[in-house]
């Protein structure tokens, strides 16, 4: 019953499965015990507790079978998960022994628990996307180099422009996805601390070897030890907000790119085919950018899903009322989002489909008016910069009115043409003419992603 | 597996159960189903399809079985829920009668179905909410006309200003609560609009009676009919949203008003107690205002969550890329908080303990510093006004640094003594005396909220 | 220097000169005078201050000289401008009349007289954006008009779908033109209300008769009375803003198409040419939809701004922390907002230019595809559904593949071509035929237009 | 008249002044103009141009007076602020040298110039506030240190847990600042790159020298080279907002901390007193946190900005429609937000007065239950867990309903006083007895602090 709100079925077709499992009960639930195991031999270890309880609670907690379902009223009078799930775990490890049960949750309090399961639940998101981000920036890397010679028409304000080869528009791609990578992994890292205060904050039930326990503890748990808890500090977690948020508009603008390619008219790059991929229930015949969708429908969630966890990263005195919660269930959010954009665009870029003829069609459409800026640069040698400009803007009105080329207006105008000899102008009216530093560009942008990768 | 995704039972801890389902898997097929059967027999009333075949359909639906687990990885290929769907649903009918089967789903398209659903579970959600805002609303009122005699210091901006009856601090949420509730129910109105339209929105394939069958599917479903199509002009959605993000605003900052009075040092009211209720797993003695942390965790989520429903509200020309999917699984995100906020604050405020003694003796406590205007306006008549005010500094100063109340020295200072008797002193530093317009005020706020109940 | 803070002469490019004019601060502080001036009318009238203190204080601020410059590091220091502003009136009116001056800002308090001069300001804001909107409603009137049989690919998730006429697409951009219109005005005079409540909000200076004289105050004002003083609730404001970020988010819509059709391969509609109209200075035979643009950058700001007004529509207890703050500046952001992409919007649609040649060819390009679904539904009469459907796939397939046209290909398939003869194929193969309810609807949203305009 | 917008003096109340400034239209021109200035030099230095005209143009834009006023319609009509300004320098070096005129500007597009002068006003913000939080950071450290043993009541949600040392609570302020520092110094040092790529971003006029003329530009510039430009991958600014969105919710988490503090009925700490520092027009003897509501301000603005911020980080193909400048004018309110934020928490922090005596009054007023977790463990080693809790639960109401301590009770229980003896219950009942691992995590704190500034 519980369990039934939000389409929680239905919304997975907006995540990526991976990715959202990794916040699921269970593996929150996991993250809690573990959390409370660790707690145990850390503070054994440091004789906070005693040994053969530290032994027992760990043992005892392995296999605790928690009853996720029965937790949620309860947890909702309490205003936290830690209490009932604290009850159940102590009464879990009493039924074995008594002593030890009094050893259960020591020296903690509720949002210990609850922070280090979500940074536990985090750092295994993390870990995948990453892992998804290596894919899409090796996608990106294989269909760059293939590109770096292929003409495109560049497009500006939704306008053309000149020609850039095909291979530097994805090398720009594959520049920002490098750095986000770069910086989700250390935002990730820089969020995988331990949260572990006690009531309130100074581990007062621990004394002076609390900072010990805590360091114990972070190292079971292969996290980090913070220099202070963070119950309402909470910056490290819109940090790593951040990226998800940045991840999320990245993968939509490159979903994006595809889409007005993809437009029928224009045609240079298609995602790619299946069966039942991106189907209409009323145009049988239709073929929608579904990749695009699933990263623009993340990239319009995300600056706001960022805003509220921004908001969350406070909190009053020593623990807050509601940042915390706010910044739990929107970090998941978050992650799910990045997850569904990623996994959509991996597929998209892997099999994306080039059609390097209608990229050649679209330049020559344009009659030759990409190549008006350098023919006015090459002309102002001989008769100035103004008077070029000016001999230019005639020529391509005169071509616009006559459905011609610039090219073929230009052999017409016997001054001009004598200026521009026919191989000179050949040269010029090239797309490759106007590629300028893309070649170096794009070996910057594979060679930092390669060195990344290695 | 897929169901696994964002620790779903958990979140159910933020959430109204009963507003949390009306977004279910099940509600929300079940619309879908709704507006597959209405528009048939819309259909078949319009002669738009054979009555048979409506009538077939319409029997075949009324129990279809949906895998709602099977249907998620094809909705994830196809782009969009309805494509699963109305395989499946054509399916069940050709299983009864081929031929009906070609009519299912007639003329219509996916963001037909999906958004006519979307607004059958809002419209839903909405009734609940309007419902719980009116149980909200009513123990505001009977808190307000409780105290309205009830002397409590205001304070602003944290800080204490003059004496105001406990009753007029309700009375400020409860006009609040009185707008936003007629406000809720006009957006919740204003939205609960069909979705037909067809693949490009004119429904060509029904053709001129289009327009009819809108009509009539719309009074199946006890729906509006808008003037187009709304699948890329999405602001009805958007004001539904904004709604109901003031609701958790407004609940945020009533609970909260409640978890400052409820600091012991000024204890003047306090959320109810119960068994379970804002408990510690650190200390035992304590109680958190969890009422309150349930409303502000809300607060704090909507603003983010409402930029990204707007953000969807737009779409590129006849239906968009990702922005209806945005608001789908955004607008059940915050009647899910609206939902957590409104609950906690019903619970609170009808349970609210207030202790009139403890608002008493903060108002001694500030000994009579809060009569300071009243004593320099009573003297300003006499001495003028910036003597007066110049007068009662030095009284105010005199009492601080010698821990006595402003009476007190007041009488020490024999010519103003002399202006301002002892009676009329008493009159002035009586906290009644400082109730301004604060009945008018309470009951223009009581009337408007029961005119509007009635 | 302390003006020259954000850019503020280059900002006015994103903005409409008139409509954040409203805002400046000549226009600010003009609105707190007017306040001055009522309120002490107003006191006079009811007898809470002598009637010709009040009448000096009416003229004495006629003209009052504020030096803004000067009252800002004070404002600084006081956390309000109210307090330097207070203190220049007292001493204005003090130099012409002493015991008048005593009755200055009588019984108001800082946040009074600083949020009713911002409604003052958001009311004249208002009232212009309105009538922006009217003409951008009645340009739209034109064009959906003149174009209701000009048939046009509508296209989904960028992709084309069948024909509409391109007026119904101008319908569904007036549609909601129309809703937004109405709705901000309906928020505009919602929100156009006196802000008095002294330093607790009870009016406690002024005693009951506090009631009167803010009935007094709203009447001079030509504003209303709320039911309480809305210092901590200031759901108004955010309603007020919700409909301008609504606003920014059509204009970009609209815009956004503009764009989307003016692309050259599409070359359906193009924003307006003139003088230094989108230029490059990079490329100057490009022309870029510079109206598309700006709309676009408003819609792209407002969800964020939203926010950031909703999160400000608190406050603790009777006056809150910053939130009063955040809402002041930030609504006169939405407003600036808005007003650049009305502004914007107005002009790209009263000067479109609309290529009904190229739609025609855009049509035609699709090589009959847009009229499958009319074609299998015309043959499942014969064959049954889903072997039209089939049929129909094939077909499809054969044309793509050959480079012909549906209609063609059909005439190759003697069966088919017998069930559909060529008359009834050319009434088919004909864009008017897909054009639905695209009539009713239209005349529907031109109706709701006129009849809101008159 | 076009400076007259957005009440431009009366904001700055809500600026640092000398942040704000760095995006003045002052500043932003001349970034401009360095951008065009080193970029004749870099272009000469390579060949791009001839040495002369470089030298020419590098001199006459030393003092090339720009007319901001009459720039904005233009810039409005050509929908940037770049086509103008290039007009205007163009015909102030055409007047010295015609020649030289043409190769102002060369192979750039006008966002290259917007986008570089951007980041230049960026960097030169960023490193005033950098220093501003030195400030802050040796501020809090001082008083850290000052009170590292000074007991106070932590509390948590708002209610009283156990007794920490001050200290304790200000390095987990100082912790926040030292991240938040450091995250904002590498946020800007990433976002400190030039913008160079011509009209398509392949420098396609300066042919394979481009990318040496960038890394020239950047190095005069004193900014790094991106691999590719970023004209539609804007990351970089994104990730510098977030630390300016933390820094304002940071420094809103301390002001909001001080304003509880203040309470009078808690009466721990509070903000300097000073001549006109947060008066009241109303009430003469009040004292307003100002300095907490200026952080509190941003902090309840920031997540909002972000979000625009965000939702501009992308771009249409090469060059978007709209998302830079929506960067442009948030990012500078992002600035303006965290100056006044931050100024109003140094000013706040460095006279910060503490009243260790309220401190310890409030500690005591609870009368001893805040040992009764320190009791509960004691009691545990003899009686059992779950005895001693229940035993000291009693105690606790038994003390509750007398209106006596904890300790008061104990003792008259002869059991439980045999097993604590008076001394022993002495040491524990001291708040000294519960810093548990707080002299730790200062020690690490101001170390890491003053690590971090040497």
């Amino acid at each position: 019953m519980s369990r039934s709100d939000s389409a929680v079925t239905l919304r997975s077709v907006f995540a990526s499965p991976a990715i959202a499992a990794c916040f699921s009960d269970e593996v929150l639930i996991g993250g809690m015990l573990a959390f409370e195991r660790a707690l145990a031999r850390a503070e054994g270890a440091c004789g906070a507790i005693p040994e053969t309880s530290a032994k027992c609670i760990d043992a005892a907690l392995r296999d605790a079978p928690i009853d996720v379902e029965t937790m949620v009223p309860e947890a909702r009078r309490a205003g936290t998960l830690a209490i009932p799930f604290v009850k159940r775990i102590t009464a879990h490890v009493a039924a074995i022994d008594k002593q030890a049960s009094g050893f259960v949750h020591w020296g903690s309090t509720s949002q210990d628990v609850a922070d280090t399961a979500l940074v536990l639940c985090a750092k295994r998101a993390s870990a995948l996307l990453l892992d998804r981000w290596r894919a899409l920036g090796n996608a990106l890397a294989t269909l760059c180099d293939a590109h770096r010679s292929t003409p495109v028409l560049a497009r500006t304000l939704l306008q053309p422009a000149t020609a850039v080869p095909f291979g530097f528009r994805v090398a720009t791609w594959l520049d920002a996805v490098t750095r986000t990578r770069i910086a989700l992994s250390r935002a990730a890292d820089d969020a995988s601390v331990i949260q572990l205060g006690g009531a309130s904050g100074v581990l007062s039930s621990l004394g002076p070897i609390g900072a010990d326990v805590a360091t114990r503890l972070a190292s079971e748990l292969e996290l980090g030890v913070p220099a202070t808890p963070w119950h309402a500090t909470r910056d490290r977690v819109a940090r790593l907000g951040t990226e998800l948020a940045i991840a999320c508009q990245l993968a939509a603008k490159i979903g994006f790119d595809v889409a007005l390619l993809m437009q029928p008219e224009i045609g240079e790059a298609f995602e790619p085919d299946g069966p039942g991929r991106g189907g209409s229930s009323a145009l049988p015949h239709k073929r929608n950018p579904v990749g695009a969708m699933y990263a623009r429908e993340a990239g319009l969630r995300a600056p706001g899903l960022l805003a509220s966890l921004i908001a969350g990263s406070g909190g009053e005195l020593e623990r807050g009322l509601g940042q915390w919660q706010t910044q739990f269930w929107t970090l998941g959010e978050l992650f799910a989002a990045a997850g569904s954009a990623t996994d959509a665009m991996i597929e998209v870029i892997e099999g994306l489909r080039i059609d390097a003829g209608a990229m050649s069609r679209n330049l020559d459409a344009t009659r030759g008016f990409v190549y008006a800026e350098a023919l006015s640069t090459k002309l102002a040698a001989t008769v100035g910069r103004s008077a070029a400009h000016a001999r230019v803007e005639s020529l391509c009105r005169l071509a616009q009115s006559g459905g011609r080329s610039l090219e073929d207006v230009l052999r017409d105008d016997a001054e001009l043409a004598a200026l521009v000899p026919a191989q000179a102008a050949a040269a010029m009216f090239e797309p490759s003419s106007q590629f300028g530093a893309a070649g170096v560009m794009i070996d910057r942008v594979l060679d930092a992603w390669r060195s990344e990768e290695t």
